[in-house]
């Protein structure tokens, strides 16, 4: 639809904004209520696995939010392809509860942990893949962007962007050697992330 | 209410978005962790059904919200039927999750995959009809255009949505030969609708 | 915070359309799909109070999500006590699962039937006083209303609100004799509440 | 992203009230239709200690979104810092149907309520102190406030959001004399903050 497609930013980003809220919020359902008679306190603190499956979901994904958030603060026009686009990332943000739920069940099973990391290191691999896919399409020869462009935002965000599946890749490699080091290195790099904005602006002012 | 009937449309959309992000995201719920003590990869290999139902349900979704969405440029007011519609067709949209569980688990039962991809499919014919419904009760004598109408616009819409029904009958009627190829078809039919704006986009102008 | 109490009417329907949004989209997860190995399609609808019940809730939310509408329409500002009573009346909405479930389970059981009946419509009277407190509240002395006000639309909303409560009591006192015959009326009801408007529209003009 | 960080206040605001109203509806999910083939009038009325979870987690994360909804009165302008608090504070408000439903299932427990009570109003207590984060660090030097500010407006807000903490605290400290009086006092607490802005409203004008 030619003379549709350049608008509409406002609805996609409801629908967007929808579906991070719900996928980010339907993490408590792995959070289950132990069904014991007594030793309820030490059957809560059991469920630790769940518990930071929960946390470090809810910041990736608060994070993704972020920068899809930064990235429509440029973007002006949408078109289908775009929409396309977006319709895949959100198929990938509302698939987030799953890998959590199977990180959050294997990460004490010392056999079947490193599938379990491995999957959830892969989804978000996946995920930081569509992000920069989305940003790419819309800035070629300023595709999708207001008339001022400031060419020094957009690397700034580009080179953002373009970390993270690097990030992942090597979290699902260190997944084979060590599943707990890839964890940890999955929490620091969404603890890099959630300062990086703040580094970068240190950096290159 | 007479004079209050011809507004609104913020609000209507907002409510749908709602929905349509919501019953998106609770697709998730039916990707379920297997619950083995060994051979956790094997484990989810084998639930492929469901992989293939999220995505198929998903995109299908994602495809007719865009098509609400491209609606709602050119439609300026609501009447109290035109929300009664809607309402309908949300019950419509929130009702997708069911068929997705019901293909994710008999896709593989030989002697009743045919009942649930009839099932499915029948759930989508209803929903292209509703489309079509709401978009012809709301161009009727441009009952709730805007002052300037595109009529080519339109008719490409008024074709696009049009073809829907048609195509999921068709699913309807291959799923009593064979399931595995009605199920190709919708596959089939949904790639089509996401590039079909762009083709009648060539083929018209 | 009397600064800042007379505003806030966008967010307050923001919060509001979201809670109607997914109370009614959580629906849905009352439809199960059914475990058999075979006779899918009769163990399908054999499930047909399941269904009965989530079209009834679905369109009974969204007419009073309509009725919640008008009301916005001619509201201009919120209050303290009107936004508590909004929490109040978002509780309510957000139960709605819960009587749809215990409907859906208890329909063909004849011994406790008409207990399920009798709590599904009184928690259907309940949420009609709550939308008539809220909205005689909000009219009282043209507390929340807009400047210029349309006497005979206030009139007209007044009395289409206040048929509600004493429609489902009646409901309620109908079940104690007949379980059936109050769904039956149920739906009556809410058949004609969608119709309402118009037919008040040409009985009042 | 310097440029980028002082809007998008709406686009917040769109988040944060998706995540509010998904996290208070899926305490619907808690109320589940008992079992029995008789006596179900009995079965629900024994639910109560559910019912009371629904209505006091509803109650409170509802005077919290209130809370924030003032907040944001007076904020004009948001940071990567503040983001961040605010999707922590997200991660709390999710998490919120986790410690309902654990109360609503160790209730009539006399040998585990204490743990469940005491969780209950720790989470609550650590909820408190996020709203005072978020709402000091936007207030710091005027950091996030409009051109005009009122600062006796923010005094009434500052002291209404520091009286939280500590009343939890005391919910906290109370639950391990007994489990009873404290749910009493949560209780008590959230009546007064229904009505504390009405009360500090008298009192200070």
């Amino acid at each position: 639809m030619p003379e549709l497609r350049e608008s509409g930013v406002d609805r996609l980003l409801a629908f967007s904004d929808g579906v991070f809220a719900i996928a980010v919020t339907l993490l408590v359902l792995d959070l289950r209520e132990p069904t014991v008679s007594h030793g309820l306190l030490d059957a809560l603190l059991k469920q630790w696995p769940a518990y930071l499956s929960y946390a470090l979901s809810f910041l990736i994904v608060g994070i993704i939010w972020a920068q899809h958030h930064w990235m429509f603060q440029l973007i002006r026009r949408t078109d289908h392809i775009f929409i396309l686009i977006n319709v895949v990332f959100l198929m990938w943000v509302a698939i987030v509860p799953f890998p959590t739920a199977l990180l959050s069940s294997y990460l004490e099973n010392r056999s079947e942990r490193q599938t379990a990391v491995a999957v959830y290191t892969a989804v978000f691999f996946v995920g930081g893949l569509l992000v920069n896919l989305q940003w790419r399409y819309a800035i070629h020869r300023n595709r999708l962007l207001g008339a001022e462009v400031d060419r020094r935002a957009i690397q700034k965000m580009t080179l953002n962007y373009a970390v993270g599946p690097l990030l992942y890749l090597a979290g699902f490699a260190l997944s084979f050697v060590s599943p707990p080091a890839s964890i940890a290195l999955i929490v620091l790099i969404n603890l890099f992330f959630a300062v990086s904005p703040l580094l970068l602006d240190r950096l290159l002012s």
